[in-house]
């Protein structure tokens, strides 16, 4: 993640708060969270029961790469604010995998697996990207240096550069979001930062994050 | 209102969200509202940029009754949890108007004003409501001491009954929520609602509400 | 269902553009379904990929009593628009149950299970909410006469009276209505409503309905 | 728009189905649009009425580079399809502007203005672009052919990349993409595929484009 993080700039959230948005099915409201509680959060989450987790909120300041922004964008239950590359200069901060991390890819679509390369590919594979993202950058330079629009000078960059957003979300997205971002299936860039999310959120509402668990990762 | 009210249970709210918001854009963040974050959400109000208004949220308890929460439910973005009648016991509670507030309407669709009736007239229908509102709960106890499933015997309660419930929302869709509902064209009972979910807004987030008054009460 | 339908206005749906959807992940795109295309449909349904099965359109049009609608409009993605008693006089519409349907609630939330209860038991509850409905209406045709305004008369009548909506929705949010709507925990009445938005469903598309079947009526 | 378009794929969509949305409040509906219903939706679009917009839907299919989908994507109320980098090779087309496309960037954020720069300068950012896309696609050839993962190999390639996508949604949400998109403000690409949108929409529903258009170009 060198250049990225996942920071919780604030929260409403706590395990309460599904207990008692459950409960006013029955006119009923609790002060603290006691066995009883923990227990209706979790038959809601076996149950499939959503709405209950959702009067919450998370907002987090996520830097990362624009390939990772991409995937994290396309969920729509939230609130985003991000960077904007026709306003700004972008920085010189790009994506390198790590030499461990370059594989190959193997099998079918829906059921890839990824195979380890040798040393000597995967050190030439991070070089090559490596040089690439330089190239881009001092293309980019190159075209504002020329008095390029910004929003123009920006299309030479590729996918690899770091980008930053607000997200605000709440606990039923949030679950969402990690059955599919922290699958063994998810690419494992997003998968870091989506573990960082998971802390927060298991910081926040551990009955939940449990039961969550316990439910095979299943949003509800 | 009598039995009625709209309580704030929790917020994650405030001004300085909507300016960190949209500064993420330039890759700026504040740690104080000054004059110029003012100014921004005063620009971001009036060009009707909605996003940075939305990192933040409000958590309300609300107990009003059946054709108010019916208009209120129709409000998308946010979340709900509701009383049940499938499954409590509904309580001897109903709306009544108050005589000053029966009024009769004159004009067509698009365009009704509302009249004062005659004192005896608002009378006359007071005590029709309140008579309607005994029949109903009369008939609906002896169901229920009958042992006809709650279901089924709330079918005869009327829309004038409390409910309550959770309501989980944001400030973009406060203020979509406040345009329509706080309007002239409003029910006037659903209009007192909304004022007293205007003042918590307001606040929390008296910039952003001073803001949204100053640009017509348009929602961005 | 006395006075209520549920019918099918138009719609945009097929199971190919769920194939077609998925498909142009792969930049690919199909003319017909085939038999691989079926597989793709009853793979993405196991593993639970929902966006393919969101680019289609049912447009209903749906008469039910309140304490249905009610239900119904709990369902957030979608779009509704729906008679208003604000604007127009009720007709003389009520629900009444069949004797058969009248019945006992036995156990506790969660797990409830409803009994038969006497045939003079039943018909007793049969007569009493049919009167009240009379009552209801007689007083609002009263508070109607007297030229008291609509959106007060109209707070006299029960839930059982029926409503009218346009309902447009794709096929992702009809399966998790009918995951809920049609389930042994719903409501007898909104069952009856769901079985009939599910015929439409599995007419348009038989091999996205099969799928969904097959895999426990889960919405993906 | 070289390797670029906007495709209808399959719509339902016509100017009745507003008016008879919105005439289900008074519990009528007509076969066709009349001179009242045209007044009807003028009147819907200048009070601000959207939901009538929206018992309709298109379904796209859309070719564009990157840093137009990303702006693309951020529309919310709409369902997205997109190609992955992830299961198929990327084929080699990437933007590039026109000589005459190339501007520089006056003023401040919020008031940006475009002017054009010399015939020698604009050349030669062309140039630039066009050897950087040259330089990715060729370092992405030699990891896809030493068997780098797909999902890791794309991250050289620029935001100029094409992608494709399916996008379906409805009139209101529509309006709401052509406000922002077709706008002076917006990037002068993007605008040229919301005007493909805009034709496809005004031919659907000529009443309803007609309406927006002389209420300003607001989304209701």
């Amino acid at each position: 993640m060198e250049f990225g993080f996942v920071r919780l700039d604030a929260s409403m959230a706590d395990d309460l708060s599904v207990v008692n948005a459950a409960r006013v099915s029955f006119a009923q409201e609790s002060d603290e969270l006691n066995e009883s509680g923990v227990g209706l959060i979790r038959f809601l989450m076996r149950e499939r029961h959503g709405t209950p987790f959702e009067h919450n909120a998370f907002r987090f300041h996520v830097k990362c790469p624009v390939f990772v922004a991409r995937e994290w964008f396309r969920h729509r239950i939230g609130s985003f604010n991000e960077f904007s590359a026709r306003y700004s200069t972008v920085g010189n901060e790009f994506f390198k995998p790590n030499i461990a991390d370059v594989r190959t890819q193997v099998g079918k679509p829906g059921s890839y697996s990824f195979e380890p390369v040798s040393q000597e590919k995967a050190a030439m594979a991070v070089q090559e990207i490596s040089k690439l993202n330089e190239q881009a950058y001092a293309t980019y330079e190159r075209l504002i240096d020329q008095g390029v629009a910004k929003e123009l000078a920006r299309v030479v960059l590729p996918v690899s550069m770091y980008t930053q957003f607000y997200w605000t979300v709440n606990a039923r997205s949030i679950m969402n979001f990690l059955s599919l971002r922290t699958s063994e299936t998810a690419q494992r860039d997003i998968r870091e930062y989506a573990k960082k999310v998971e802390e927060h959120f298991s910081t926040s509402m551990p009955v939940t994050h449990k039961a969550w668990v316990e439910n095979g990762l299943v949003c509800p």
